[in-house]
């Protein structure tokens, strides 16, 4: 089993009609598709088939292989060393759980990533931790259209003034962006909009966004502390409608 | 000529292979496709009307309408004032120009963007120009992969650490971000490196990328202070190579 692995990590964007040229044609050569089973709630199964069954290879759809995933320590809390050391740790584990199917099976595998591999993702991370443990692989990496370009063109909108910047961050590193002296920051990965700090920004303009994409797709834009109630509750119907969430957000000062 | 116009703005990535499910729907069942000349040299020209002719409609591909493009004012210098106001008069006359075509055709019609129309693009501020000027039309905006995306992409990486942001500028602003002592840092838009402001930045590290996706593609990737000089040089052979040359880099502090 010594013959190496090539590993290719796909962007898809926000769904199936967001899928490239260029991914089509790989997903249309690959031996399978690995998926993490944590991640695949029915509905991202459903999707990722729905991928695989629309580009087809010679011999009809790739394999979908599940493999079955750690489980992640959220104990440490929200403290940075102890969010990335957890991460890290979890990365380690789903990274040798990959490595057994990948020495097993060989051939061209691929990760479907959601969105693109380059934004608040840990497939290349995953990957490259896979090879460090002694996996003789190979890997590429295409992109994907990114949940904040899809915000910025459902909005019809450019992410920044002309010629001037944009910050992207979680919700999280909000408030540390602000005191930066930043004033167009993009913001993902939010808790709920009560649990978000919007201290300083209650005049800005917001251009928010959740579920892009799904059948509970909510919009919202406007001062920011006039929409704030409304976007509440919009991600609490989002929710509703789709059984998950995952909103994202653009803030401007005014 | 009272009727409505439908105008789609197409980010079509950094080339044929990038166009998404989507954007191929959209160009089988347009009227035609709006280009402006000046940014249409043959290289550009050609592309579109691979793109064009690898997804027709039933009559076939669309039409491509090449638009004269008004001269753009460049004598303002790079004052931040200056350079925006002549980019506005800039839009304001090619945006009327626009609005003689669609007002004359009617129908459907489409620009494609090059990379992603959220991301130092024009387009969707001359289409509401357009509207401005009294056109009835309404548009949408579908995303496509922007050069960043690809960068990463090519480098095989995440455009930031575990959790933290990335800030998304211009090379002229670079020094700026710097300033506000931000660390990870892409810049696009960027002259010549021997005229970009490093100072500071000596041994931080930088993934560079030239003409992505062409023939003369060029990726570096180092200490800054140990590449900066393979970077001028690899840059001129990217421009060489393809007759254009367009760079952009992430940096990062070690």
């Amino acid at each position: 089993m010594s013959s190496s692995v090539r590993v290719r990590i796909l962007g898809v964007g926000m769904g199936p009609h967001h899928v490239t040229g260029e991914v089509a044609e790989a997903l249309r050569t690959v031996d399978y598709v690995l998926a993490a089973e944590k991640s695949d709630d029915d509905r991202l199964l459903a999707l990722r088939q729905e991928i695989l069954r629309q580009h087809p290879g010679p011999g009809g759809p790739a394999e979908l292989v599940v493999v079955p995933d750690p489980p992640r320590d959220r104990s440490e809390g929200l403290s940075a060393g102890g969010y990335e050391g957890a991460v890290a740790d979890w990365h380690d584990a789903r990274a040798a759980r990959y490595a057994e199917v990948l020495r097993q099976r060989g051939g061209t595998a691929a990760f479907l990533v959601w969105g693109d591999p380059s934004l608040y993702d840990s497939t290349i991370r995953v990957v490259e931790r896979v090879r460090d443990l002694g996996v003789d692989l190979d890997f590429d990496v295409l992109p994907g259209i990114s949940a904040p370009q899809l915000l910025a063109a459902r909005h019809r909108i450019v992410l920044h003034e002309v010629g001037r910047p944009v910050h992207v961050t979680t919700g999280r590193r909000l408030q540390e962006a602000v005191t930066a002296g930043l004033d167009n920051i993009v913001a993902m990965l939010n808790p709920p909009p009560h649990r978000l700090d919007f201290t300083g920004l209650e005049d800005w303009t917001i251009w928010w966004g959740a579920n892009l994409g799904a059948p509970g797709e909510r919009l919202l834009t406007g001062r920011l502390d006039a929409v704030r109630p409304a976007i509440g509750e919009a991600r609490t119907a989002a929710e509703a409608r789709d059984g998950w969430v995952m909103d994202l957000f653009l803030v401007r000062r005014t």
